[in-house]
């Protein structure tokens, strides 16, 4: 498994989603929502190894994140899914199946996406 | 690989389902619409054996349409999936994933998929 | 233009849902909510005539509601724009916009549409 | 506070949604599905009494469930604010600040919700 | 009731949203579209004090904004509320509201809310 | 028909968001995903001359872009539709109708597809 750290020095977009989600994170913990806290913590249980390897996972968060389409999130699952050793092509065919489902309006989306995935598989 | 016939004689559910979805099919194809025949085509080509499993490719279309909260296709994506050989237990991860991106506004949803899963691994 | 019964008499479906709509708004007027009636009036005012001829507009709203998967609007919009005389290829074609925009996850909702077309177009 | 018992009595519309949830979520209890058992606390957790009223919470719940035209959700929210002692007059508002946000598109899910609000205000 | 000079001198970030706001808004009133101004003065109508307090109304405005994911949409209710008063804790409950509802994907918006929330409370 | 080169000359806003795109799109061709060109040229179909104009299904997209509040699909479709002839009147009429079906949420963005619309048609 690769680091947040090699994610960054292999890609500048990766490094420039991941330090402002850092810096936003860190208003969030100091402001201390005891609900929030329990998502995050939900959220984070929901990528877990179990019936289904992470690597899926992240890879279903990838598509739920197309499908909703939110650049941040979509980020977040490519870069996750890359650290976690899938290839490229299994990406791709994750964000073909939120566009079938979700339309060509997740074309702009996956535009970028596809610049992220060009510089951490380069 | 389980038939659409087995899926209908193992669940009500699936069966009203998947006949009424014939049915409604049928009329859509008396019209032969082009380009509706087309996205039709490329849907199908999504869920094709690839870099990932057709199987992985059925939950993710699950995640997706759970994501959106499309009774219809959560149904299908359900069906598909238990006819391609998945656990409950994968169908319901898949399922969570949804949830936590998506929200409780998933669980009347969830509620009815689980009827289904119910149905069709009892 | 065609009249509301005229529709009520070519198609059951449109009958039905005409119908429930009519019973479902006469609770809605018994309420008498002021901001609602606004509201009302000022989506009525968005389908008239104007620089663009009302039966256009009537099709953008199709395009709109099925783009947002909602199956009543979807309905009263078919309707309308049959009254208008558009024909049903330009209500497929409408239908096929907004279909490619929003993916597959209005697969289920063209369905039940092009029932209702199938009705009021034989 | 009124029960949901209370709620059932002065409302068909209520009942049957009351029954037809209470019979699924017993179906959902079986699976024992721990991730969704944490969601449903959490979701649970979201609505108590806190630095805003538990009635305020609902009503934005039924906001929430307003805005992304959810039927079973706005007639639990709705059912939730009844029993908590709103007026009708505050479930209309929340429903209007819904309608506003989120568009025409809301008018059949609160056709359905004014039915429902008649019988439990009657 | 605070003016929105006093936000803007407060935060850095409301400057800027209300700036640009203006300045675009400025457009929108030189184009002096008729039924576009209607909507906005329907908009203006649904927040102002009634069966609910306007400060509630603007927290609901937050929820709907928060549930349908629009980073201006969230900003403007959130300088709304502050300057009717709501603290940073209603804030706060409303916003776990939405994001219970709407899932983790409501999280990168929520991130930069509760930036803009450290600013106007700090 | 007006280039977009002549979009590009014409308004700055254009020009930017045109050659942003190109940029990315350029990213999208070299990964070569056959699914993926296959929605593109689904896509491309779809606002084809037909049973209804090319300009009136440019504006359809319009509708479609500003009902799911997307900025980059608005941007291209306002171009579009500017580039075959449509007036600034139709395409406000087309907006409208997007903000009516969609709510107040979607006003962020018409403000954006304003002032593209103002350096278009001046």
């Amino acid at each position: 498994m690769f680091s947040e750290a090699e994610a960054k020095t292999k890609s500048p977009l990766a490094a420039a989603f991941l330090d402002e989600r850092s810096r936003l994170n860190g208003i969030v913990d100091e402001a201390d929502n005891k609900l929030l806290k329990r998502i995050y913590n939900v959220d984070h249980n929901a990528y877990l190894e179990g019936a289904l390897p992470a690597r899926t996972k992240e890879l279903m968060g990838l598509v739920a994140s197309a499908t909703l389409r939110c650049d941040d999130c979509i980020s977040y699952h490519v870069i996750q899914a890359w650290r976690l050793g899938c290839t490229r092509q299994e990406q791709e065919e994750s964000i073909n199946v939120a566009t079938v489902v979700s339309g060509t309006i997740v074309i702009p989306h996956l535009r970028r996406a596809y610049a992220l995935l060009q510089e951490l598989y380069s």
